[in-house]
């Protein structure tokens, strides 16, 4: 099985280029934009930052501040219906996946008609894809995003996450964006906790893409540098948010990681750890991430080698004649290390109890993942109770 | 200096997937299609093949042979007008880069009037860009590429290389494709010599973008992947060219190449290096490899971190304390020992004379380039000199 790959947000990546921001926009024709953002980004000072400097290049801002953690529907249609009353003529979306997302929604309904839901995409029951609504894209305003966190990934994927609110599900709208301007320095202020959540996001999605089983040599090659540079540098921008070579590091393998997910999609970890997080509520990253060292260990039989060159990229050494198994339990342990090391809390501390988790069991075992090796129910059950036990 | 960077050219790449060519038309809306290659690929038997996919696939095929190197406007025009006359609904380019590039002019002439000449944008003598007419191209008709050849890139790139025979020069016009396949079986009959320049076509390239004036983060990941992969493998793919595992890591090399061409672009072998091209006409390959080691000993002072990544990706182990110099030199006798094990001839045997060269050398100074270190006529006549005179 091959996969396609293809990265078509333009990226602009680098320390200070945020500072373009104004004749980014001023090139891409704008003359007035709405700024989608979280109250987090507005009370840490970035919105301001990048506002002013728009403000500066003569371009005038709607501010929509209302972005929420997996982004509602009915937000994204709140958004849209106000870029569309002020007429703007361009999107600024600024923040971590969320605000990425919704910005990404927004832009859509600024020349397709409400609501969302519509234009998005969705797998069934069978995991069979069930599309939307075709999307006017020749009509589409410009889009410029700008990741304040190194996770998701998000500036660099042509789709954004929308929440189906009726329904209960995730779906996903089709949307590249004008420009992706990656300034690791926007990421300076971020705490510990969350630079230790998000990073492990991007952490799973490039573990997932190396061993996925649709395997891609391009997205490999960009998680491979992922994955090196993420086990040196996070822990450095955990224990000090100031460092900006670990900064950089980390936003440039963020940005790795949402490329390198055009190959392949995610596996065991985002596939469970999405479920848990509307379960329980955890950050996402640690949702995704606490379930990573124990799938290595599933998985291990199957895709061996894959494993060996993640392990390799960490810095662990493995003997050349190692069993799958072996080579699992090695992985599997330099994860935790790193998990731990980064500060990220067992899941024992943010699931309700085991036996809320085994009673759960239907919502959490969702058999479309792109895992190398099918899953069962008492599969799902066995990953995590070993995860939740692990001290 | 921060440069964009983004691949927008869907990529599918492995051992095998040329025969998927059929599904992938088809899939595309594809009932009968532009076949654009050259004498050569029909000779060698790869034409037939796919062609043979493509109507088994039930799909109508209208062919145009007349391919030529450096690919000339008015064979773009005819391969329009041919297509456009039998109303064709799509295009697929097989071959190296001309073919490809001549695919990609003449999809643009499908739904936009002749002459090609007309879309194409050029630098100016001031290095200034002068672009073309806009593209319409929400009408462009479905464009497949298949390339036989390791080296250009151009499956990646969202350009193809036109020559304005009028004017005497090389015009770019821009048009992504709806799909490259890039399938390393179709490289196993090159003979040693081609694998050798286009090769080193590759090399040059990922080389250029790596010591670039405008340096890229994404692109210097997947110029020093493609590095390593051709030093390693491009010996073997000379020697023995039904080696699989080397050919797949040129094909993949090479489309590296192309992708990390986004970004930077090149330097002074491909400035220098195409103007002897067309003064004496040797593989454009062969050309710029001829000038890739002398160029990193001139631009060595300015950028000794870039060549000592170049350096170290090739085996090279270079002292911590090394001098730029030490660094140029190390590198130089690197690339020239790799030119010569592939088998590819000094400079004096595809030249005229040195003579000949300098006093040539209005036309093949040309001050546009990215490289890193500003040029005079003096230095190009230094670094055509040496190159002339080693043996």
């Amino acid at each position: 099985m091959f996969s396609v790959f293809d990265s078509p947000n333009p990226i602009l990546f680098g320390c200070g280029t945020s500072k373009l921001i104004g004749e980014k926009l001023k090139d891409l024709g704008c003359k007035k934009i709405l700024a989608v953002y979280d109250k987090g980004i507005k009370a840490a000072g970035i919105a301001d930052k990048i506002l002013e400097l728009i403000k500066a290049a003569g371009i005038e801002i709607v501010e929509f501040d209302k972005v929420e953690a997996d982004p509602p529907d009915y937000l994204v249609d709140e958004a849209g219906a106000l870029g569309t009353a002020e007429k703007v003529d361009g999107i600024v979306g600024i923040g971590g996946g969320s605000s990425l997302d919704t910005a990404k929604g927004a832009r859509i309904l600024l020349t397709n008609p409400p609501p969302i839901t519509m234009y998005s995409s969705y797998r069934d029951e069978k995991g069979a894809e069930v599309s939307g609504a075709p999307i006017d894209t020749a009509s589409l305003k410009p889009l410029v995003v700008i990741p304040t966190t190194a996770g998701t990934g998000s500036e660099a994927t042509p789709g954004g996450i929308v929440t189906d609110t009726k329904n209960h599900m995730k779906r996903s709208v089709l949307c590249t964006v004008s420009l992706a301007i990656v300034d690791p320095e926007l990421t300076t202020g971020l705490p510990p906790s969350i630079t230790a959540s998000t990073g492990f996001d991007a952490f799973a999605h490039v573990v997932e893409v190396i061993t996925s089983k649709a395997p891609n040599r391009i997205s490999e090659i960009l998680a491979k540098e992922s994955v090196t540079l993420i086990a040196k540098y996070l822990p450095i921008a955990c224990r000090d948010g100031s460092n900006i070579e670990a900064r950089e590091a980390m936003s440039l393998a963020a940005t790795l990681g949402g490329m390198s997910l055009r190959g392949p999609f995610g596996g065991i970890p985002h596939d469970i750890g999405m479920c848990i997080g509307a379960l329980y509520h955890p950050p996402h990253g640690t949702a995704v991430g606490a379930l990573l060292a124990e799938t290595m260990k599933f998985i291990a039989p199957v895709v061996p080698d894959k494993l060996r060159i993640v392990a390799e990229c960490m810095g662990v050494s493995i003997k050349a004649d190692a069993s799958p198994e072996q080579i699992g339990e090695a992985l599997c342990d330099a994860i935790r290390a790193l998990y731990k090391e980064v500060g990220l809390p067992q899941m024992r501390t943010f699931v309700k109890s085991k036996e809320d988790l085994l009673e759960n069991l239907d919502i959490l075992f969702k058999g479309k993942s792109f895992t190398p090796k099918a899953l069962t129910r008492d599969d799902v059950a066995d990953i995590l109770t070993k995860t939740y036990d692990f001290n």
